[in-house]
């Protein structure tokens, strides 16, 4: 088991630096309970079964399995809702790797910015391009938009 | 992913043979709905997370992984209900392993015996300690007797 400590932050587009590296992926739940979210990720190299316990200030208990991608792709079709897809970048800013995710699909228009924290306390500064936080808002986890896509929330 | 085929039926305890071998375990459901259930499973000597499919037939996809036992025993701590704890008793008859769960707990009284199938169209010669027949019944899977334990059933 790990411990996931993380950030999540809405962010201005406009302001975003050029960003070469791109990571697809495709992702979907087996439960959509925040108290035990299970996902099912594909990536174009990799394939894992996540299961995430309940957040708690900036922290989930988080149990990661790397799985065949054979297997990812046909437990996506058990899963409870349509995949998301999305396109992740990953921006380096004072020593920090940030993650920046353009949703797709039926969450098209959303880009959310994470950053993994070494502990709760650690103060991380914020790049230019970051907005408003959005840490622990449910709506913003990607179990919930599963159920109810950006595109629906408006 | 594999698939699990597989019958089940109650058994006429007083006829059981005399047993040895015996396999403790302790298994809780991360998600109960029968189309995905998610299971973590602990034994004496290993851990398993595994998700099974929609039951057709006597046949159900499944998904086995091995993880580390400290991770099952946190996994479980997330689980929608109280563990099952059961003792399984093999027993070889003309050639198929039985496998004979002894419930306890909750659970207590109830004994089930499954024995898995080559495919669908195998005639399995029945122990004459088999009694009715349950494969599919939804009130003796494993994730319904977490939720509804069988002594609550009566």
């Amino acid at each position: 088991m790990a411990t996931e400590i993380e950030r999540k932050f809405l962010v201005k587009e406009e302001m975003l630096p050029k960003m070469d590296q791109i990571i697809r992926m495709s992702q979907a739940y087996l439960q959509t309970e925040p108290e035990r979210t299970i996902r099912v990720r594909i990536t174009d190299e990799s394939a894992f079964l996540t299961i995430k316990g309940k957040q708690v200030g900036f922290s989930r208990a988080e149990f990661e399995y790397p799985i065949p991608k054979a297997d990812a792709e046909e437990l996506i079709k058990l899963a409870c809702y349509p995949p998301i897809e999305k396109d992740r970048h990953l921006i380096v800013y004072k020593g920090k790797t940030w993650e920046v995710d353009f949703f797709k699909g039926a969450n098209k228009g959303l880009i959310l910015a994470e950053v993994e924290l070494a502990d709760e306390q650690e103060q991380v500064e914020l790049p230019n391009w970051i907005d408003v936080e959005v840490t622990g808002e449910e709506r913003y986890h990607n179990s919930y938009l599963a159920r109810y896509p950006f595109s629906a929330q408006k």
